[in-house]
């Protein structure tokens, strides 16, 4: 699970270790061009072919999961949630999203989530050009799967997410940064970091597992996007957002991804090893 | 998961290799022969064995999950489809197929499906003449697995597939297009793709589980075959065809295979490495 | 996953393998001792400490599916069987034979069903006595296990296996051989074949989930025990036999499983490898 | 999954092995500080962060696990248990321990669990200071997010695990101890045994699905805790504790943990390898 990114070593450093490196050897070499990228990447053949696979593991992970909840108010005509349909949409996004991370694994990493690839940013495992280019692959892959379905099911309406009756915003956004601290935790514990070992093997299990099992504590309450492409997607395809309570879903996951790859960067990885940008 | 099929080398070069080979050195030897194969593969043992295995996982899918349907009409007395009835849907295919990839996989690479052994012919990983007898397999398989199931369950009627009220033609053909693109491109990333690596190892699990995730969207809809020797099996055994519609099923998914060949061997596979016929 | 028995060489050496040798060799070593064993076997460490790993692994696979039988009656006041209990059955065998065939996998070869030891048998990769000690444990496990239920849920009756209202003699005998065909067959594949390659790490879980597959299935008409260990547990204890009904339950999976190991043995086997009994 | 604590090597020797290697030398070193540990363990980075892991690990469990109860209480207007709830409880455990074991394997060895790390100690893989470490680590993990979910869920009640009416103490204390005694015996053939070769790569996987299995079957009885962290997090935050029968969730989870971990070392483990402390 790496990439061969072409880019001059100094740029694939972790941030960490730049500084480092740095300051024994009086570098004068900006800082910002080593986390930032540089504007070339957004050409080079392999970023591009990245943000395609996360195009169209976004694609496929959103038109299952997305599609289950349509299959679950169609077969109960709009009926209201019951612990079946938390079952239908857990293991819809957990059987989705580790065939999603499986399949771009090799090529991008395997993010499929902007939240994903911005823990990683945060811990110096990808450029800040290329994470746009994954972000942008993904909430397009999300937009796209949207639509589609808003097609192949003659016209049923993709929803936005919602709280349900009785969560506070504040319940929501702290729900929503808790769940997305735990994917992206495992996505560190389990494909990021070199000392994974075996562990590797299994990770995208592990990565759609934890979707599912936080599906079946939080769809209840907040839906469980723990994705800002996922919630982009459906927001803009239902064209009825509900503010301010919708920002939770773009913001809330990102914070949670954030503090996920400070964490883990911070107390378990070996801080000389080398990153390679977009390994995950 | 690679067949050890004596071949001429020149024939086992996936034809796009062979096309750039041709160029070069101007050569002169019919080009068809490349991907169509020699006419005595047919007698080949490993040929014959490779269908033989198709057979015998075709049929051990079809069976558990076809079946899983037939118990699900007797538990509820044919009731109609509800939310569990999917979940049953979903997990029987889902943990059938992941074993019936399996069980076949060093053998004929674990196809189980038309749509993937054209997809895997078109991205040049397997003969014409080749792919004939895995499809011939799997269509025996399923055929056999169905009158099978009707004798053990004591005469109920296996049933084709439709589409759900309210699903037109073009919505359902769509459908099973994008569904069938999602296991074929799941198929080549994580079983054909030679840089797979440890994906290889879960590649079965993925297979099954993209499958089991795209019933759960589209189960509610087309029924979500995505395996035309599933429907022809289907179809057969309850001798009861709906046309045009059921041609959605023969002819849709083998769309989407083919283009999720085209697509992943356009996009990420390395244009200079050697393929082995029937590999997945 | 293979064991270090201590065993002279020619003993350890696949049924067919040592047919090949002898009559190349024109020796004159009565046959029956090969497949046979040595009565030593009976206490020799290494056989104890396997039949006693099937013991364990075999309780524990019974103790988790037959008490989910017992939670869904207690759950629903002994109510009709459904789609949501088929699940239940499903999931809980599906995982806890996994689990089973994973902890003993490395000790005895993780058989936990007496089909899979007479499939094993039939193509020369455990022997005669050896298989014996193995059944022993099997039964006592199961045994065990339906006793220590009955106590930790103050009384409730595990239930013998029995065929549900439609189901004939015949069908119900056809459906268990059919479904420990594909058990069998998957064991062969994924966890006796030494061409199985990187499939061997997730060979417990396919052992486990075509079981779970199957009974999604088979559950509705005749229970789905696919394992004469877990039908005499359970008959002895509920101490409530229906005959000749029950037999299919003793007979039709040692067929199916005898079937499997002939049919994987002569299609797929290399000729010329060596066998280790109790290698599973 | 092997942690590298620099300790002197008598120190990381079991304790079987350590009372051969005293009777063979005739040393006179105590024989309390190797299983005991030695007080600056406390300090040590590798201990502190392994206790830290163990937090993070059976938050993230304990989240999603309790959480999905609250789900379902939701849901159904705090309707009873129904065999569906049964399955969403059992699927959000077992895939949270799933996740929780794998994110923490290489750097604590993922016991998740105080009956897994008295287990452990038992057989002499890890010593009395740093299981300390990792117990006190595990029961905040469980009451943080205990405290976290009755905010998230705006003022829901965790509640403490109870016996279902019909269930008296010695079944319930019974249950307990086999369904514990199930998953230590499969954290010790999966990821203590140094024999467990590929197994050791879905070693989290088994380890998360035996606890599905006997959530299958015991939580209709007991509510299959098999965990005295969960236990004390969720009566601490409940604030009702039920005398005598709570003690059954504090203590027959640790004696199941004591025996597998006495069984499998007395029966299976290789008597003269290198054990090191923590290795799960």
């Amino acid at each position: 699970m790496h990439t061969s990114l072409n880019l001059p070593l100094e740029s694939s450093l972790p941030y960490s270790s730049y500084l480092r490196r740095l300051i024994n050897q009086n570098l004068t070499m900006p800082i910002r061009s080593i986390a930032f990228g540089r504007y070339d990447e957004f050409k080079h053949p392999d970023t591009i072919k990245a943000g395609v696979a996360e195009f169209i593991s976004t694609f496929i992970f959103v038109f299952a999961g997305t599609g289950s909840g349509l299959a679950f108010s169609k077969l109960t005509n709009d009926g209201p949630a019951t612990p079946t349909g938390l079952m239908v949409a857990a293991i819809a996004h957990a059987f989705a999203l580790f065939v999603a991370v499986s399949i771009s694994a090799n090529i991008s990493g395997g993010h499929v989530n902007p939240a994903v690839t911005l823990g990683a940013f945060v811990g110096g495992n990808i450029t800040f050009l290329r994470g746009l280019v994954y972000i942008l692959g993904q909430v397009l892959g999300s937009i796209v799967a949207c639509l589609l379905l808003e097609f192949v099911t003659n016209g049923m309406s993709v929803e936005e997410f919602t709280f349900d009756e009785g969560v506070g915003f504040w319940n929501a956004f702290v729900f929503e940064i808790v769940m997305t601290f735990g994917l992206v935790y495992t996505v560190y514990a389990t494909a990021i970091d070199p000392k994974r070992g075996n562990l590797g093997t299994i990770a995208p299990i592990a990565i759609g597992f934890i979707v599912g099992a936080n599906i079946l504590a939080g769809g209840a309450f907040t839906g469980a996007s723990m994705n800002p492409a996922l919630s982009i997607g459906r927001v803009l395809v239902s064209w009825n957002i509900t503010l301010p309570n919708h920002l939770v879903f773009w913001t809330a996951p990102l914070i949670g991804g954030a503090i996920a790859g400070f964490v883990y960067d911070f107390l378990f990885m070996n801080q000389t090893h080398d990153h390679l940008p977009g390994s995950a």
